[in-house]
């Protein structure tokens, strides 16, 4: 099978350089030695599993591209950079015609839905990468749709667990709670308990030590209002390996879009990757 | 609004005790004082808060059919009776046209439905009447059909635990297990984990001592291959009070489909109570 062209961009931020680390040595991908960053990134280059990836700023940006563009005429774009980036990222592959795969959170959604929905070329875009919660979501949806009130009554306990440094509630755990409040809870997503202590997630969570740093333990619980039944849904992940495989199946599927094109339809979410559709 | 008449059937047994008590007290329900029940009763008679049920044998039942049917024109049958006179109920419904909700488990599945598809009054056949789990089981189905495969190279865990008693493995399991196949687990049924023992239900599993007799607890556990991500899934029952809502709810239903005749349907279950429709 032909290598498919990809461009890793965020470097050295440390999701891109996960995707970066497991590209480079899976033999379905070409990585183009190239990554867009921030303009406040003093590195210059970034070595990952000896190849070396140029880091191009925004001011460069355009010199670079009619560069890269003549060397690899077609490739697709990961994009794990910063929330402060979604928008003009989007605005700048749409232009470019290079099509891509928004992993970053953040930034002005609907704006950016509405940059792709006008492009020329597809996309992604994906507040989470991790297939199976994803695909969980969906099942909570399908019921929240489905069978509204099928928990009238219940109370809804939702706790969280992720790295010191996040500072909001998981938006995961916000998604979930809107559809315990369609099953017929009544719960306020301000009252999700977020754990954001080490030492509680390490001693009574038993969260493994080495991904104190980065993890998502979601755990919601229903009971029955006279404590007669009980429901409980968590998932538990640890590291960042699991939006890896989401974010290159991601690949595949928008390789196959080009190969295919749907002249209707732009824009995709990770549903759509799981269908493969 | 005008009460409905029900007949509950299996008495002296223990659901149908509970049902009668429950149906006793609400006034959505006028509860005929007759209840079919088995060969080998020796009792005459049941007396649930001032109600006395005279119990009704085989031999004896046409004549009282007769009987009932002439004070009580119509009426909905609960059938919580005997896995061995699961068949010869719903034939003796359908020749006597009772609409009825069967919630005994066992007998000819299959013999059963084409009893009821052939009828000319309405029935909802049911395995399990607790609402939720069959909610949650829909949920799943749709998970298996929507996204085939999705928990590829995950390992899956099954623990139940119920009363004593209760020789075999759990049906709502096993239907659990067979939704999980279709999403890429391999496991085998025979590997569910069946506890039975109430000293190790009530220690380690803090089960409720006054639920030791009558009690389902259900967990399913999936882990990713590289131990990445844990997705769990809980069903924990104390006692029976959550059928009998659901048996009540069938009851409404089967009373709505009586004003309101499908001709094109006689068979029901669940998620069409579920779903209203």
């Amino acid at each position: 099978m032909e290598k498919i062209n990809i461009m890793i961009n965020g470097l050295p931020g440390n999701v891109a350089k996960k995707m970066a680390r497991f590209a480079v040595s899976d033999e379905k991908f070409n990585v183009i030695p190239f990554s867009l960053t921030g303009l406040d990134i003093e590195e210059k280059t970034v070595v990952i599993d000896n190849v070396t990836f140029e880091l191009v700023k925004p001011d460069s940006r355009d010199i670079k591209t009619t560069h890269i563009k003549s060397v690899y005429p077609s490739f697709i774009s990961i994009d794990y950079t910063h929330p402060n980036a979604v928008n003009a990222n989007a605005l700048y592959y749409v232009k470019n015609k290079i099509p891509f795969i928004m992993g970053t959170t953040g930034g002005d959604r609907k704006q950016l839905e509405e940059t792709v929905k006008n492009a020329s070329t597809p996309a992604v875009i994906a507040p989470n990468m991790a297939k199976q919660i994803v695909g969980f979501q969906a099942m909570m949806e399908y019921a929240a749709d489905t069978f509204p009130g099928l928990f009238k009554g219940y109370t809804l306990q939702v706790v969280e667990s992720h790295q010191k440094g996040k500072a909001d509630t998981s938006g995961t755990a916000r998604a979930m709670v809107n559809y315990f409040n369609k099953l017929g809870v009544d719960f306020d997503v301000d009252h999700i308990k977020m754990i954001r202590d080490p030492e509680i997630q390490e001693k009574e969570w038993n969260i493994p030590r080495e991904h104190l740093g980065g993890h998502g333990w979601h755990t919601y619980t229903l009971t029955a209002e006279d404590g007669s039944a009980l429901f409980e849904f968590k998932h538990n992940i640890n590291g960042r390996d699991i939006y890896v495989s989401g974010t290159f199946d991601a690949v595949l599927f928008l390789k196959d879009k080009l190969d295919n094109p749907d002249k209707t339809r732009k824009l995709y979410t990770m549903i759509d990757v799981l269908n493969g559709k």
